[in-house]
């Protein structure tokens, strides 16, 4: 239990503190396409918000294949080992912002993590999109790992501890 | 001329200086699933090497479906800007080390960035995996992005400037 606890614990740091992550979606050709994506979190929502071009691969595969992969890692120290970094792996579903309200709290999330996008967000072929999780594999270290079911990881995407 | 041989320099230090990848695999369900390799460079062959567990998904999906994906992203700094972050995506084919001399090159190549992984070397239930870039998208920074050939890569991950 304090095991399972501190292992919630870390995830949360985990996706509190990395920026980017990398989105895996499935090509036209029927391929796995791994591509860098910053993310927001929206706690409110308990999803994470990206904010990609219409004119992207992965926007594309989204679009046709909204059932994703989301790998956030622990960014690599140079001289610092890296076999052991904490990793979580989400299985997610994509969907669009459904109206302008949705729209507008996808914006706050990010703007709120990335000030600096805000130009990006007035281009026309930029658009947000939500990451709903469904599940996870997590890897807290060595021989710490473990699966994470919806609510579990809901758990560590809101605010509350 | 002179700008594409800048992006190629860019993309061997990329790849020279980054020591973990994200693979994007087919899942059995068909769904992408993403999950982080330590890597590293076998400029005689020209590929690059990653060890991994029977036991794990990603070698399940590989020796289902070879045609994977792999990210190779600067890391994220904290307090500094993550959008222009340089990276590529290498479309790759996977095929297990062919035969015991072939495994002893990409342990050597492997050890040679991770000594530290010797000791997992010896668990039977790990073995080396060659990764072959068949094309490549690589972000440079704003408004630098191209697409490169296997021929183009190649030059990229040999030891020839």
């Amino acid at each position: 239990m304090a095991h399972e606890a501190r292992l919630t614990t870390a995830l949360r740091e985990l996706i509190g503190s990395q920026r980017v992550a990398a989105l895996g979606t499935l090509g036209e050709d029927g391929a796995p396409f791994v591509s860098m994506v910053p993310f927001a979190v929206d706690p409110l929502d308990r999803s994470l918000v990206i904010h990609i071009s219409g004119l992207a691969a992965h926007t594309h595969n989204l679009q046709r294949t909204p059932r994703a992969s989301l790998l956030i890692c622990q960014a690599e120290v140079a001289g610092q080992p890296v076999h052991a970094l904490p990793r979580a792996t989400l299985d997610v579903q994509a969907s669009e912002a459904r109206d302008e309200a949705d729209a507008q709290a996808c914006r706050a999330a990010y703007l709120a993590r990335f000030p600096e996008a805000e130009p990006m967000t007035t281009l026309g072929d930029f658009r947000f999109v939500r990451l709903r999780p469904q599940g996870a594999r997590q890897v807290a270290g060595f021989g710490a790992a473990r699966s994470l079911d919806t609510a579990e990881l809901l758990q560590a995407l809101g605010t509350a501890p």
